[in-house]
């Protein structure tokens, strides 16, 4: 017999079906007991008459196997119900879970600790699985855009002999006799990969910083959505196909996910262009509009990030700002100079509802201007030698960006915090489950 | 003007384009200078004529800007190419390159060690660089395929703090004040994932193993495609998932990467079923066909996994077989035990063209079972605690397997050296490029 899901009972009213899942919740009227069963398509109910079944031996979260007729009714979820002719517990409960799994108002019935530390129960929540579905669907959107783009998927080593994006919060790996360490970001591959000819490719790959503070914002392994494309003009057209790629994702989400939105009530941004501000006129901003005073020098606060969104939704109608212009001083070595203020650069941050959740910007293709740079910060040139390669035959003008997916989901969805965002967060403490 | 790739020079015919690229190589004919030109596209021919331009200046591998009329000629590689009238020079090489990226027989221009180390100029060569296409499409279908059956992708940590297939092989990380490892498998937290409720999940996600060998079949970072899915009967409905699979996968790569599969001269598997034979019942053949005496014990050498593949192309005219029926000493502690002989499993492995690609079985569902299967081996219960809380609530039977991406792109285009089928590859002591 045909195994339905949940979510096909409907089209297969008036005949006998095979439905497998969990027990969410069972309910007795009289000599009625309802389950609401949940599977991979979401939830739907299944109607026992009589007595031939004891539902109290169908405790919640108990795998089961029902068959019987598919009928329609409108007042089951999804319009149908299973009358059910035939049950079997494939799986029972060792003893109930430690929190009320099938709760609407999951963070009542437990804390983020708890759900972290659950996981493998709390993602049963449907609520919790949401947001899976939804990042799901955000990745599998930024691919296929660059896919048709002409990107070509790259997976690049995580396990590196030295840093991309300065020296310190690198967490240190033993291979073998040497030292290494977890790539921070996949920067210096795919800027070799351009050079390789490739011209565009894209990563969807771990990234890892060993930053110390705990934070509601940061974990410290991420999943890096990098882009890198080469003959551009300048940074502004790494900015337009992330503009492009932005509308595409968002657009894909609406679709694919509207209930999912609708569990959080939240609506996808509607872009048509995505406003700009250099960062020292975005500085000049909140100290006129909000009177920051000490600001953090050459960057955005935390504070000052949502300020500025805060700005961005009352001018332009929309929670997401690029800034732009940011000094060199606090830019990697291998960001393009800014051709009209040399200590500016060609780089961009995105900022969406208050955090940044991408970094970007034209690099430096001149392999003498690359070289310089380096030095420029004190760093030793044998240290970046195979980077150095890719420079030293023909490289094009190039730039690209990293979003980051957790922060992406987080902000999109109006969660509280990033490890919500991500299915086994690995923070200052967490290496479990 | 537009920008033209040189495999669309043909439709641009009659038009004035731009192109953008390296010069692949320079020909000169009395007053005509041929440019081959080589961009995300492929190669194309440019022609100079006249002396306006010295070819001399044009260095292989300068990245170049070039305009001028398409036009069709029946000659050139793609049927048409660029009559130069404006030539711009990007980017000069600061020196020739250390090998010749133009040779259509690259090997015999470089070793593989010399290809490895200059990973960011060997890529250039069409050859190489084809295969990273091929690779990208294997990825692409593998989750293409997935995706409509029904599972979810998930991005799972790969800093742990226990070991999923045996405490050797590890590489640690220090991460905080923390021991830690790299993760060998996703294979706790895709079971995990699968109680989740989500039922059948997949990750393309990098894998790691300290493994001190140095041979042609092992790099010690790889990204393993995996699956895992539920409500199964047995491991032949994870099998027959697989088989469907690589057709998938295989048809989309003889339909987009036709011009790649020539370069290596080889066609993809024609798959209608795959066969399968019992270890032991394999082991006997090879006894009876090869004699062999002394093979490995419980399982199969490299040796007897090339002989079995040349048995399964004679008997079966495919290069692919299903070894079965592993026994319980010889994998991991969540292989389900074979349901007639309890010193069996239901795992398998498939073996592609003398190399086994893929590992996968059912697994123990039962808390019981899979507690005592633990401690059988000796291992402490409480390192398995948040692997464990999932099966204590309800867990289907559920199935899986994993393929090693670099193994299935090597055996596909008959490619001697897994490092050649590797971006950047990780073995005993490589760790840079």
């Amino acid at each position: 017999m045909e195994r339905a899901l949940t979510c096909q009972l409907k089209k297969y009213a008036g005949q006998e079906v095979m439905m497998q899942g969990w027990v969410h919740r069972t309910r007795k009227l009289g000599q009625v007991t309802f389950i609401v069963l949940r599977d991979r398509g979401g939830l739907g109910q299944a109607v026992i008459e009589g007595d031939q079944h004891d539902p109290i031996q169908l405790m919640n979260e108990s795998v089961i196997q029902i068959e019987g007729l598919a009928r329609l009714d409108e007042r089951a979820q999804g319009g149908a119900e299973l009358q059910v002719s035939k049950l079997k517990v494939i799986s029972q409960p060792v003893e109930p879970p430690p929190f009320a799994i099938n709760s609407k108002h999951i963070y009542s019935a437990a804390r983020l600790d708890t759900i972290l530390k659950h996981r493998a129960i709390s993602l049963r929540n449907p609520r919790i699985r949401a947001i899976f579905k939804v990042q799901a669907e955000l990745i599998a959107a930024f691919r296929d855009f660059l896919t048709k783009q002409g990107f070509t998927e790259i997976c690049t080593p995580k396990i590196v002999s030295c840093a991309t994006e300065g020296g310190a919060e690198l967490f240190p790996v033993q291979y073998f006799e040497q030292k290494a360490y977890l790539a921070q970001s996949p920067q210096f591959y795919k800027q070799i990969m351009v050079g390789s000819g490739l011209e565009r490719v894209f990563e969807v790959g771990k990234a890892y910083r060993a930053e110390s503070h705990n934070t509601a914002r940061h974990i410290n392994e991420f999943v890096s959505l990098d882009y890198e494309m080469g003959f551009i003009k300048d940074e502004q057209d790494v900015i337009n196909m992330e503009v492009e790629l932005l509308k595409y994702v968002f657009q894909r989400v609406q679709d694919s996910c509207a209930e999912e939105l609708d569990i959080y009530a939240v609506q996808v941004p509607q872009i048509t262009e995505i406003p700009q501000i250099p960062l020292a006129e975005a500085k000049a901003k909140l100290k006129q509009l909000y009177g920051v005073k000490n600001g953090a020098e050459g960057d955005l606060s935390p504070e000052e990030e949502k300020m500025l969104c805060e700005y961005s939704r009352r001018e332009y109608g929309l929670d997401l700002i690029y800034v732009t212009h940011y000094p060199a001083s606090k830019r990697p070595a291998y960001t393009m100079p800014d051709s009209e203020d040399g200590n500016l650069t060609k780089s961009f941050d995105l900022l969406f509802k208050g955090l940044e959740i991408t970094t970007g910007g034209q690099r430096i293709h001149q392999y003498d201007l690359l070289v310089e740079s380096l030095k420029n910060r004190g760093l030793d040139i044998e240290d970046f030698e195979s980077y150095l390669e890719a420079f030293r035959y023909g490289m094009p003008p190039h730039g690209g960006l990293a979003i980051g997916a957790e922060r992406l989901t987080m902000k999109l969805l109006g969660l509280k915090n990033i490890r919500e965002a991500c299915l086994f967060p690995r923070d200052r403490t967490r290496l479990a489950p």
